[in-house]
């Protein structure tokens, strides 16, 4: 592979993550080469107009002459078109992904040959917006975000060090961490939180008081239930595809939660002061460890 | 009672809240003479020095010559100050609160004289912020927020459109809400988020990969567990004091979390898909409705 800044660079998927990718590269890689692919003519069409793209074309023309290709898709997308590439790319060329969850990806990896597993490097930013599509697509996204790699013994140190490389020209911090604790993982921070604000719009919406409640909801609503406006497709495929890992994290909040709604039946104030004592410190200590200018 | 912004305004508490009330009547109102009454000293000297309040004093001093009394306690502290009142106010002083739950406040002032019931109007405003005490305090609180006054029949027309006045003042919107609805609202809108924030925080704690949770946690769970850094204290009140109508909105919540985590681990996408949809669709039209600015 050439050298990442001047090798084709193709982007299965130009929505709000594959074109944000583009628009990174665009700015901090003027020499590379960049193809998009995507069913959506019209976001193709506007990626093309911004030069955000070099060029289009059929899945085969796309992936023909890439060095390396990013599977932007939603993650079952992204586990269907895996079977079909290792015809339509180039022998040497490294491939990665981006889907939030890895088992899935994973299991559709390891169908293809041991030289396509070998330049298959599992992927994961940690940046998203509750807006979806081209047009939310932004260069600063991974600015200052992680991304997870997922790699295997049997990846190639060549393709690693390539996705490495693609995530810190975008500006991203590369952490790298298991399949499974991926999953594990990332079912605590980000899913169980989706569907905590998807289950707290619902359960107000629900209320015969629904008109009042929106209408009397504090600041703290609007935040809190953000997530709820997520992409409800990517989101219910991401809860089913991680379905083991999700409802064990799901199981173990509404225990606690559980426990919290019997101290409060009980007007027990001393333990839950206790309890939100220990939880704000958690919080707090969070915060400043990761977010120094964030919050 | 003279025209508002010639009055003798006391506060009751220079915290977060009694802190902004008196930076924006300082600000509105220049002609008033603001009064500050609290415990801690550092804060009086702070809010005198900054010319935020023009005097302050023991809690006699302070309400003797006040028009209008502002309450800007913890709950608790405001239904234990209730009975002191009477004996210390101008007989025709105004007095109003600012807590986030309304029966513990309105039972306190139904043990008082006729004549001061009819002159304590419950107020909350919707406002607020993780942090606490004067220093978080700032003048701009209030601005384009709500605040809800539980009025009761026994209540002087005059003392509700003072404290409306004082309200709009500072750039709030005034709504009124009997208060039993209040605290049913209040308790779906507001104290059920924050619990669930707390036990966001808590159940990913005390996770064995807890370090590693926190470090690969997504930007939504900064945004997600931020209520998780209020003030404990003030919260395990709050919970206490409304516990039936918070206990009542927990159980709904678990009901449909329940529901939720069934469907994950039946892995059933398309019902994830159906109430995903239905709960973006009931968000989104609750911030265009309501935020049409603001998010």
């Amino acid at each position: 592979m050439p050298n990442l800044s001047n090798s084709t660079i193709t982007i299965v998927g130009l929505g709000l993550i594959g074109g944000s990718i583009a628009k990174a590269l665009k700015e901090n890689a003027p020499a590379a080469t960049l193809i998009g692919y995507d069913s959506d003519q019209e976001a193709l069409e506007l990626a093309l107009a911004e030069q955000v793209v070099d060029r289009t074309g059929d899945l085969k023309e796309c992936l023909e002459s890439a060095d390396i290709v990013i599977l932007a898709l939603p993650p079952l997308l992204i586990a269907e078109i895996i079977p079909k590439l290792p015809a339509l790319i180039k022998e040497r060329a490294v491939i990665t992904d981006v889907a939030s969850v890895k088992n899935i990806i994973s299991d559709s990896v390891k169908e293809t040959p041991k030289a396509f597993q070998a330049r298959f490097v599992l992927g994961h930013p940690i940046a998203g917006s509750e807006r979806r599509g081209y047009s939310a697509s932004t260069k600063a996204l991974f600015y200052n975000r992680k991304v997870i790699l997922s790699t295997v013994d049997s990846n190639l140190e060549s393709s690693i060090s390539a996705v490495r490389e693609l995530w810190q020209l975008v500006g991203a911090e590369v952490l790298e961490l298991d399949l499974k604790s991926h999953d594990k993982i990332l079912a605590a921070t980000s899913h169980l939180p989706h569907i905590l604000a998807y289950a707290l719009v619902e359960a107000l919406a629900e209320q015969k008081e629904a008109d009042d409640i929106f209408l009397y909801a504090a600041g703290g609503f609007a935040d809190f239930s953000r997530l709820a406006s997520s992409d409800p497709g990517m989101w219910s495929e991401i809860f089913a595809s991680n379905a083991t890992e999700t409802s064990k994290a799901l199981d173990f909040f509404i225990k606690k939660l559980i426990e919290l709604k019997k101290l409060v039946k009980a007007e027990n104030r001393h333990e839950l002061l206790f309890r939100f004592k220990a939880a704000k410190a958690a919080r707090d200590s969070f915060i400043q460890k990761h977010y120094k200018n964030n919050d």
